[in-house]
């Protein structure tokens, strides 16, 4: 167990497997670690064979060079795998057990973990609160797209499956529960959808898809997703949703076809920062556009849930503004509606364990919905590009061949 | 009862005492009253003689000319009254009853009066979700600071308070029941104050001061009020606010020297659109200031509670965007600390019950703390110019005299 | 218009069709009709030509004459209807609308109407709050299995179908949302039931029913349902949950053998004071049985709903404790597992037009689900008592032949 | 450090000063101390020299004999402290903290636990979830009514005081966050109050005081405390409190006196099931009184908190009910009034950081509200016997000399 092949970020537009160290317990210095984590004992920690790992939509911010990521920074943080070694304060997760990694790395002690708010821990990242793995400042916690990686308070972050053989029948599913299904289930939560109401959901990727899933999961009387992408709608439309292709115009319009009037219950933004414009203007960055949209098209009373990441630096903002995370929002929409606005990583231990119950109990078809995708390890660099390039597929990374075929 | 005095919009910086129709139980035209709206019956509606009527901050945006609000329109929506008469349809509210009057005029048919979105009632403005009494583009109710006002849909509408002697003994605080206490109280619940919050309040004006006595009665450890009025930074000493004085700088540094720490839990907007900067900024309006500080000195994990009011058209904006009611938000700031935002007119009849028991029975003296001071109806235009000169002091119309001396 | 067919009580055990007045917008003397109520005046009210009156579990309890209701009591309060007639004092129903009638009668001006608490409606029922169409001690409104019926405070009440021809089409759906489907989804929403939640729903009567569809629609992992009738578990099965059938044994053992453990995280009690014992005790009412059955399944930190009828005065309880309400609760249990408990009417209003867009959306199909059957409204005896011999089946009663074969 | 002196139960009605060990990082056999946990090692434990510990009506009921405590069992679940060793695992918790313990025991690492469920904790106690200290059947953790207590699992169990003069300063108002005051601010919080909120208190003693406390700081507008002691009502008067003396007849009349209404919105329990009846039967137990009692007095929709205890089994019991738990409750009055329950331990760790802000802050004293009194470790015994014969004290245990006169 000398050896652990990686996926990393090399330059923008490039991921290449390296070979890293096999973990121990202590976080080591390295591409992205801030110096402050640099040698902290890691006592509480679990190490991982990675039986799975995703690619993220939001890996590929930092690919596209829209970040400040280093060079070799090991990528990954959709993470399930079978626990292989546990260090010495570990007391209730055992060796063999298959288990899923919230991407939100916590540390089970501050007060935000206590009240549930583990996407914003104290202890974890020594910038800022919250943190994840393989992603620039966050704390220099090494990625997930490895043979093996090391989970701090592995007592508190990790989610058991109950059974081995029930969790490795169903693992396309289950791989979705460390980050992109709760992200997704968290936007529609936080956009108020129930039981009976109707929702727009911004952006037909991934995090898009598990919204969509995640509102029919809970009651929602219609879902309604849009993007330019057809082939992300087509994927959309797979699993009953209807759609709405803002490449030709105004989503509004598109909506009160479909339900009558020309706003929804719910809004949901799984779009983020590098938006697009709507109509004639879909083929250039607009920052704004989808939250514009969404309050445009959201109902009065209603609420926006907002899972697409907004930074507060992007060196290839197409402006001043947009380079420093501003974002010029028509408020008095939203202020007259009475909107309200929920913003933030998911906290995905919040939802983790009731959406595994769901897909063991086959209530829901995650990996169906996002059209999950198996590949090897060094196939990574082909999975980054495919997805960059609109492909309506969910990779996910086998390294250690626990997926079949 | 043939006539009756009221106070009305003449041109920017110019309100005048004019004679106008006493009430009947019918919509008529005039000036600012939708067209869809006019010869509505009001069979449901009650007759008020204005026991108490006060001015508002709001009330100021149309005054300074920064609405479309009409020539003649009779301004006044914050108002409690004697029911004098009462149409064929009210069952409930009886003539003699001393009412307090939600300044969100509401139906109680529609589906978000039956969910308490009072403040976005369907049926009464024909334009949009949402209205009030005297009130530019809210469907043309008259308003109520006047001797005399008509009510629609009394039954739902009205809060009777249970006493007459013990109202008339305790009307200056009651009549902050009809918005500011409930709109600052609001403000202060949707930025999730609680038990042993530490709060800060922008903005030290009524509804600033009102956020803050609201705090206080849900139990916050520190409430701290920003403004750049000294005077009413005094105020808002005087009931054991801590003060930040933002001509003075940015709060954040005025926030750690107060708490030892330079973030709150909860964070509360009693600006608005017309704010200005801080430091040396503090001469300039800058509409995204307010909004931007409070993003930025909220603790992670927190909520801002936006009772302050944004529009969607100023023509007296200091810009384009701002013309258009767009405000350049330093989203990613708000999302990498996962801020929710609650915006909109405060629901009345969501809290004015229990904030009225809560005023009967001593436990919050809100006339002390926005310092209310009794003027006669013809007095309104001085008490508007005195407002809009900044005094620190919540001027309250008296039109028939039951405010003793 | 001058007749009207109604069900009415005659005695323990016997219904018949009788003629009636048709309704007027006045409430007159009649069987049960509260002194205090008569002579009320309705000009808010709508008159209903009945598309769809259902026989409901609680009519039941009358029907066997363990009420004081009395003789020619015009049975009836799940209602839906076609408005004929509307008083003076309607605004927004109109002649022709189709409407589905909430069970529970309120006023929307009440403080208890203005936060959502319909159930207990302070101005409808002058001995307590609360109120229904054709039920014992409920004010006297009189009740709907009849071809005309008279829908008080309508603008308030009434929910309007969007569609005339959708809703009809769908009328078997619909006709349950004006009490079973809101009062069953009641009990799962007040028990806790959300996405991945095990559920143990006491008694497979149509509210079971109803609960059971209604927790899947909430996202329910596995909804288990029990009753010791085995015809009414098939029914259960016929839709996907897993049964119990408690007259062979504690609910407890099965339930470890569906879920591998012995506790639920929701429980819900569909069965209310007519309850009988489990296992060998099947044969025998024991009012406590299965709330005390449900604090030992349902886990640490769940919740109960408890939309079954328990009343103040059962002349027929089994002894001096029961005829008084009063049941031998296992409270330390309950307590030594921090349980909490939701009792009481539903409020429908609160649900029925959230549950009406699922079913118009096609997101449940609660008609199959609770074997709902449409008999001509002279065929009520015989619905009646084949409903109390324990038929699976949900009667409704079609007095007008609005229901097609 | 060789010794600790420590509060033993010996039999009914006798406790002694005993002299124990000095805690090391290991769970050893004792009295009471449950077989699966005997030799737990405690690697994450932290010892604590005892700067206050309080003793607690939950206590008396095992001095009482109203249990099964074994003979030697150390009492002691309300604890401050000074950390004076902390084990390996601790990261966060630094010796010379002092530090509040929450008097559940909890993992940090449970799905309660992330749940905030704290009390109810499913890894401390082999035999149920939830634990405490020096408790019967609730896992054997030793108590702290002693020199030095061992707390495991500390980073997640000890809330931390910011600063170690201010918190000696206020010590007797922080000692009561380990249990008194969050269990009655719990009470409070689940009875529904809020501002403006009329309550009824049933219980005078110090958990009653607190929650009448804690309804104050939730904004309440009347508190209402009954009980049969007259001194203790004296105790509720000097804080603001009105008061009933149960012992005078029914509190309905009593309640209608004060409040105009013959009812309250909230319902508090702080008696639990030594309850006494009311009026002429204030001299028996009657343990169903008190529950009666509040389903009778809350008004229709209220709710009821129940943090007073209420066991499965009870020795001492007036009768075969009483001794298995069971009480004969007035469910169909509660049911009529759509009444709810909460009922449990406090998860104190939900509010012991906010409740501790507002004692900081000023914005509560507590202590005075309990009338709180320092006393020496080995006037224990005088301190359970003057608090069983009905004492208005809360009497606190100041082993180490903490507390100055």
């Amino acid at each position: 167990m000398s050896g652990n092949r990686a996926v990393a970020y090399k330059e923008p537009g490039v991921v290449e497997i390296i070979d890293t160290d096999y973990p121990t317990f202590e976080l080591k210095d390295g591409p992205g670690v801030n110096p402050a984590n640099v040698g902290r004992k890691v006592p509480h920690g679990a190490v991982l064979r990675t039986v799975t790992t995703n690619i993220c939509g939001s890996d590929q911010h930092m690919v596209r060079g829209r970040t400040t990521a280093p060079r070799d920074l090991v990528l990954g943080h959709e993470i399930t795998g079978e626990v292989v070694e546990v260090g010495p304060d570990v007391e209730f997760i055992k060796v063999g057990d298959i288990v899923s990694v919230p991407f939100n790395i916590s540390c089970g002690r501050c007060w935000n973990c206590k009240e549930r708010k583990t996407g914003i821990c104290l202890n974890v990242n020594p910038d800022r609160p919250g943190s994840a793995y393989g992603y620039v400042d966050m704390g220099g916690w090494v990625g997930g797209q490895a043979d093996y990686v090391l989970v701090p308070y592995a007592d508190w972050n990790l989610l058991r499956f109950p059974d081995r053989d029930q969790a490795l029948e169903k693992i396309m599913d289950l791989t979705m529960v460390s980050d992109i299904f709760p992200t997704g289930f968290h936007g529609a939560v936080t956009a108020g959808v129930g039981v009976g109401s109707t929702v727009y959901i911004a952006g037909a990727g991934p995090v898009g898809l598990a919204a969509a899933a995640g509102a029919q999961l809970l009651g929602a009387a219609v879902v309604i997703v849009g993007d330019i992408n057809e082939d992300r709608l087509v994927q959309a439309r797979s699993f009953g949703c209807e759609t709405v292709n803002v490449s030709k115009g105004d989503p509004k319009d598109q909506i009160e076809q479909i339900l009558g009037v020309p706003e929804v219950d719910c809004g949901v933004d799984a779009v983020g920062f590098e938006a697009r414009g709507h109509g004639k203007d879909a083929s250039h960055e607009a920052p704004a556009t989808v939250l514009n949209s969404l309050m445009d098209i959201t109902a009065a009373g209603g609420a926006l849930g907002i899972p697409g990441l907004y930074v507060t630096g992007d060196p290839g903002g197409i402006d001043d503004a947009a380079q420093h995370g501003s974002l010029s929002l028509s408020l008095g929409t939203g202020w007259a509606k009475s909107l309200s606005f929920t913003t933030g990583q998911c906290p995905v231990m919040k939802y983790n364990r009731q959406l595994m119950m769901a897909i063991l109990h086959d209530k829901v078809q995650i990996a169906k919905a996002v059209n999950a995708k198996a590949i090897a390890l060094e196939d990574a660099p082909r999975g980054y590009a495919e997805f960059d390039a609109g492909a309506a597929t969910k990779y996910v990374l086998n390294p250690n061949g626990y997926v079949k075929a």
